[in-house]
């Protein structure tokens, strides 16, 4: 992965650009050490690597926005950063950037169940917004993988889904309102606690920005009520087309369950091995998940099951107890870290047309066996989420090259079937340099454009979305 | 309202344009002569007339492309102009503007229930839309008040809501994709029949974007199965703030009905001498509905009651067969056209956290009072998006003048609550001058150097959304 060469008179500056910020930060928040910094080095697309030239982690707005306002005038790089668990490279440090961690700001400032709110800040973890409200019944639906540990901040950087968001949106369906600084330090606010804006939707454009606007030190989320219930069935399959097609003919009865999930055998094995979930042994498995009354579950579950039955289901498994409902989600729940237990994997994040889907996995076989790596496919299949993951072994010279030649192949297949080279990663460093399978020129230089009136000079998060290239000219 | 005045150097070229208009059109598409245009010198807004130079009705995007590549040649503005329904002036014309109605772009492209989408032609009206799918069991959840007649280009431009958006969301949260027509004519694709966008999200952006970037030619839109049943109780009340801490109340609870509408005596009184409804004689009123199946139904509704009955409710009448639902909605369905038949009106729209319903009401209540003039309201209580209705006389000098400055008063008491100028109106040219009451210089200079990417010579519905004086060094 190409990285822009670090500009030496940042690096000569780099005492002094230490000395100021220390003199608007508390003495613990300025990270300047080599050995401390390597936890900076990286995000969770750890196979790109590289060292900021210092790290900050202020403890409010006020000290990002002066932050900022140092970064803007010395002309020096900013990476914004919540919990680094991007899988896109989302938070890569460049050597001449600071990076800027939001994970002090972390407090709850209001709930308000009368307006459905909580405003919370940016560095709040995806979780614990839910743990704020869940004892008086409430959620926040937005729910990825890495919920324990993410941040909001970065939630809103890379419009994250889950595996619940086929019923709920996705992180843009369900944030009111930011408060953002800008490139220039300035604070402002967009959106809030009411429906709608005057004006332009700025805050849609805000949300899946990845860090190229302004540092969103403060976030207004839409808070829902706990369902009465929730009940997953398990049904397995012998293909990974014949499960896809069953996906596709759910859906198409506009049945919208909580969650549509899909995992094929390379998951399901590793899995199995990891957690004793006692998974079938089969193909491919769907978990899918509805919520409601007791007698709406058993209306909506039994239209489910008969459509899998027209698919000859290896199995269909249903739950009588939470505690069965708990074993047929530990599996999927663990399927990410089995994977990382038996191989190195790359995961990728792509969106399909769901009808698209039988075709699709039924191309990802055929490429596996033409590039000779192992895929295994997890991922919510409901709203045509895709994340195969390639297996690779990191240590082989050349592996990983194959593997990420074999990745854009897998992530222009799915544009070319009306798709999207991303769902809810973003672009990050990942897919910087496919962004021209799925834009025009003219498409990219009116993002570009956009990205100018922000921040007229390309400070923020560096190197990322844009590829290279075509974004030189702006960054000067 | 203050206008621009129409440029001299346009109108001397009239007839030059019209005849470049009709190279690229059929011969019924462009209307210039003055009779004819009469029908397009207002929309809803009718309180505001201007004749355009001429107006065009193209065929096809491509016609829509050849417009805008002679307008903007010409330096001509453009009106874009879906049913002329906007209640905020958003297709109000200048006196040197070609309206551009998309009205003839009314097919339905494509409908794929594996996908739950329908592609449109963007002058395809609302209600038709779901007029297409609900033999099959789907509809498009957005419903303005003016379904019948209001086209989804308008929709999308002034992020329309409706009824029973309180559950399914406004018209960004239904939207997947566009074809648009740029200032300079070029057509280009925004989303599509998946899930999220790589890069920034510009549909995000378009949406509510009240046709200052582009021209809206086709819509990838969400279609949602139809629910098993619904239900709607009235519930009446002696006072408008009792009803809205109702509604605070019931919010609170986190049960999210498909719509809670409320109504105060002048509109109870009103429709009942409009339609005979039945209504009952009190302050105020709420028609709460909700879906689902018959257990979910009775579930949720004894729900509501039992919070109801907390407020002292003056009666809580409930539907036992569809007839009873029918006529529960058919005064809320009626209330626009049956205060028009007594009065002038001016209908405002605004939106504010739904515990600020008490407090807003009284306030507006106090205004009215104050101003000597009488208030009806009649809106969207759930998500907050109000719509009171002044009443004047249009014949008496100075009522409307009145009128104006009242209305400008609670826009800025919603903004003061921590709400917003609009809901699903737009600003238009009616709120135009407010924008300063939401936003800051700098805010206001942000939102148009966005539209300076997309349409840098400012021809594309002029007048309108940002005040003129801070406008105008950019019209150039």
């Amino acid at each position: 992965m190409q990285m822009p060469e670090p500009r030496e008179d940042i690096l000569a500056r780099k005492d002094r650009i230490v000395s100021r910020l220390r003199e608007v930060l508390p003495a613990d928040a300025v990270i300047d050490d080599g050995i401390e910094l390597k936890a900076y080095e990286c995000d969770a697309l750890s196979a790109y690597r590289c060292p900021p030239m210092c790290a900050v982690l202020p403890t409010s707005t006020a000290e990002v926005s002066a932050v900022m306002k140092i970064c803007h005038a010395e002309g020096v790089p900013v990476v914004p950063r919540g919990s680094g668990t991007s899988l896109a490279g989302g938070a890569l440090p460049t050597a001449d950037s600071v990076i800027l961690g939001v994970a002090r700001l972390a407090d709850v400032l209001e709930v308000d169940y009368a307006n459905r709110f909580i405003r919370v800040e940016a560095g709040r973890t995806n979780l614990s917004v839910t743990g704020a409200v869940e004892a008086d019944g409430f959620f926040y639906a937005p729910d990825p993988s890495s919920q324990l540990a993410c941040a909001i901040a970065g939630n809103i950087a890379m419009n994250s889904g889950g595996a619940h968001c086929l019923k709920y949106g996705v992180t843009t369906n369900n944030l009111m309102g930011v408060k953002m600084v800008m490139a220039d330090g300035e604070v402002i606010e967009i959106g809030g606690a009411h429906l709608d804006a005057g004006g332009l939707d700025l805050l849609g454009l805000v949300c899946g920005s990845e860090g190229q606007l302004g540092v969103v030190t403060e976030a207004t989320l839409r808070i829902l009520a706990k369902p009465e219930g929730a009940r997953p069935v398990l049904i397995g399959f012998d293909s990974n087309v014949v499960a896809g097609a069953c996906v596709s003919d759910i859906i198409k009865t506009g049945i919208v369950p909580v969650a549509i999930e899909f995992m094929d055998r390379p998951c399901i094995e590793a899995t199995e091995a990891f957690t004793g979930a006692g998974y079938p042994d089969c193909e491919a498995l769907l978990i899918i998940e509805v919520e409601g009354s007791e007698a709406e579950i058993d209306d909506q579950l039994s239209r489910i099951i008969a459509i899998a039955e027209r698919h000859d289901p290896v199995e269909v498994r249903q739950s009588a107890s939470p505690e069965q409902s708990a074993k047929i989600w530990l599996g999927r729940k663990s399927a990410f870290g089995a994977m990382g237990q038996i191989n190195d994997y790359m995961c990728l994040d792509g969106t399909i047309p769901v009808s698209e889907l039988p075709h699709v996995l039924g191309r990802i076989g055929e490429l596996s066996d033409q590039y000779g790596l192992k895929v295994g496919n997890v991922f919510h299949a409901g709203d045509g989420n895709m994340h195969p993951l390639i297996l690779y072994n990191a240590n082989t010279p050349g592996e990983l090259e194959k593997c990420e030649a074999m990745g854009a192949d897998i992530l222009k297949l799915c544009v070319e079937v009306g798709g999207c080279l991303t769902g809810e990663h973003g672009v990050g460093i990942e897919k910087r340099d496919l962004m021209g399978v799925q834009y025009t020129p003219e498409d990219l230089d009116m993002q570009m454009a956009v990205k100018d009136v922000f921040d007229p000079g390309w400070i923020l998060n560096p190197a990322k979305v844009f590829p290279l290239d075509v974004s030189a000219a702006r960054r000067g």
